[in-house]
């Protein structure tokens, strides 16, 4: 499965209204699980690899709207992974302390070490986002945060770090579905946030400030639009690319010190 | 399946010699497999019970020797849950600046916050382990820590933290067959490490260490030893503890503050 077209090239800005919400790969959902669950036992293998080499690291940043299925592709996709070769960060409101910082202090703090993956279920994107779109910042603000980002993620990834951003593309409809869900199921409750409903006002305000954070894509840190109204599409697609970038990667088993024939165990 | 067995009663020394390594509950690998899956599907669903409701944590802490399993547990049954409300922390030999502080320092940095799943791969109870049976600390600096211990583990179980502090019980023949199979599978080559041996030289000395750190065993932070020479049977074991304690806690699902019938969805 080719995933290039999903790719956001360097120094471009996109349109998000062109890019798909709700392809399908011409798959049907019952197929797309079955291809998904067979690049996810490839991916665990390679997890090993990466874990055993403890050269590399791979960063995955999350980013959507509300409903948009950040939790989801941790679930579906991360959950793959081998829990002990993984490191999660979700990213609230920060707190005074990290108020009393730059915006990058938090985040460095949760970059993976060698060996292993980390996940950002959101990120330091917020802070030329949510802010934005409610002028907690201004124009020009953002625009030295994009700056800030670009050389942030630029020491990462001369450091070793692998980064791919993916930006869950959903429609308006289904959004609105997805909420509406939530209202109607009772075990889906607790996941409901009235907020949620005020970001949905700010719909165009908010694909403007994504598309000013997606000019940050660069071959070392893409990003990738995901269509994202067919989750099990979204999860194929993702684990495709995770696969390609840890095969790109290619850890190996790193080399003994001793020799395994001249060791007796008593 | 009952598994009072494998507890540790609070206020007794307890001999590992009289615990079974091998037991298998008269089960065969396939059988006890499927009962996991079984047991591990009903996990997931109750965690997301603890996530949603975020008044209760649980802490899982792993000990054993080496090849006893850590990982594998971590792999196969903590694999089983929704990394989003995961935390898992793997304890290393300490750096400087750990080692500038009190042993529980960097163990507390790292407890479950409410709604989530800590995991400690080794934990705090190295610091009476590996130390004691190799004269960093002496014995009443070891009985000083285990008190030290349980008053931290009750500071955190006061704050809504259960905690299952799990010894992998293996034989060392079957130590023995996992370290060969190291040597001898050039995959698993870089999980062998040289100086395991040692600690296997002082198998009597970890046994008398751990008998002791066993004695901190109580209603709120019980200590289980689990039968560990087969694999398919300890993460039966710890899947069945996991599910009762889980279902104990019994965590609910929050009262929402909103009315779903009031909000139209524009």
């Amino acid at each position: 499965m080719k995933t290039d077209a999903y790719r956001v090239k360097e120094g471009k800005k996109i349109k998000l209204a062109q890019w798909a919400t709700d392809e399908d790969g011409g798959l049907d959902e019952k197929d797309a699980k079955l291809l998904t669950k067979e690049l996810q036992d490839k991916l665990f293998d390679w997890q090993e690899r990466l874990y055993a080499e403890r050269q590399q690291s791979l960063l995955i940043v999350l980013q959507a709207r509300d409903a948009g299925g950040k939790d989801g592709v941790v679930k579906h996709v991360v959950g793959s992974f081998n829990p002990n070769g993984l490191h999660i960060s979700s990213f609230k409101v920060p707190n005074e302390e990290e108020l009393a910082h730059d915006f990058l202090w938090r985040i460095h703090a949760q970059a993976p070490g060698k060996g292993m993956i980390g996940v950002f279920n959101r990120s330091h994107y917020e802070d030329v986002l949510v802010t934005r779109v409610y002028d907690m910042i201004d124009g020009k603000t953002a625009k030295a945060r994009l700056q800030h980002i670009r050389h942030f993620e630029a020491l990462l990834s001369g450091n070793g770090t692998r980064i791919l951003k993916f930006y869950l593309h959903i429609s308006p409809d289904e959004q609105k579905q997805r909420l509406q869900d939530r209202l109607d199921e009772p075990g889906k409750h607790w996941k409901f946030n009235p907020g949620d409903l005020k970001d949905r006002d700010h719909w165009s305000q908010f694909t403007s400030a994504y598309q000013d954070a997606l000019t940050t894509s660069t071959s070392d840190a893409p990003w990738y639009v995901i269509p994202a109204d067919h989750k099990w599409y979204r999860d194929l697609v993702i684990s495709q690319i995770l696969l390609d970038t840890l095969m790109d990667m290619n850890p190996k088993y790193p080399k003994i010190t001793f020799d395994p024939a001249e060791i007796r165990i008593k």
